[in-house]
């Protein structure tokens, strides 16, 4: 597990609900959990707009869908692939749930946590691992833009 | 409105919320959100044990809860009150929020946003008052740990 190949599995299945949520009018972004066995065990899309609820990221529902799947708030064994930066927010929620592994897909240079954090948000084991299909993940976003103006 | 009686009036109830989660074994954090009017809007406390959720924190359900009830995301004319200074998290999500005022009663040293963020998280607009009864606010946190050993 967890080598080049498998991550860039994951964060396919990522992309797919970045679809979704594009198919919904959302930003698209995406997330998945996979546990250490490589069973998907929680995903999200955004859906900020259709709950009406800043906190609907892709990434929340991902990491609680993984944390009642387990029946444990620590995720110490768990790999989130997102296809976005995590926000603040987002950095905040996976710092708390000790995720063993995080995969970025597109860099977030305006609200990204790398940007915004004075230090690492994340638990001291936690592993992150950046740039996954980076331009797939990027373009989606473009692309939705593009179709808004 | 906005007067430091009634900041003390409302930090009265998000200490309610804070002994609520208290006498449930959650670490006593409390949160309520309040309109322009004076209205409550939204309440919550720490849920993150019974929940087995990381993001289950005060001010994340006291949000969504206001946001539900204005059908809004955007909370630029509300007030939220908070026991303990916001952590990562919910600083993340305040910022999204847009959040006219946040009102913040003990400081968290170790964990509040203040400390690990390289600047302000929050929308440029958003009024940000700390202390409004300190004492109660850290006691009530001091009591319950010492509950636990």
């Amino acid at each position: 597990m967890n080598t080049r190949n498998d991550d860039e599995y994951y964060m396919r299945r990522a992309l797919e609900e970045a679809r979704a949520a594009a198919r919904d009018g959302e930003i698209p972004v995406g997330a998945i959990v996979v546990d250490a066995d490589g069973r998907i065990i929680g995903r999200g899309h955004n859906l900020t707009e259709k709950l009406r609820d800043v906190t609907a990221h892709a990434e929340m529902q991902a990491l609680t869908a993984a944390a009642l799947m387990l029946d444990s708030k620590y995720l110490p064994q768990a790999t989130l692939y997102v296809t976005l930066e995590p926000c603040l927010m987002c950095a905040g929620a996976i710092g708390w749930s000790q995720l063993g592994r995080l995969v970025i897909g597109a860099a977030d240079p305006r609200r990204g946590y790398s940007v915004l954090c004075a230090g690492s948000p994340f638990h001291p084991r936690t592993e992150v691992v950046s740039g996954v299909l980076d331009d797939e993940c990027r373009n989606i976003i473009i692309d939705f833009f593009k179709t808004k103006r």
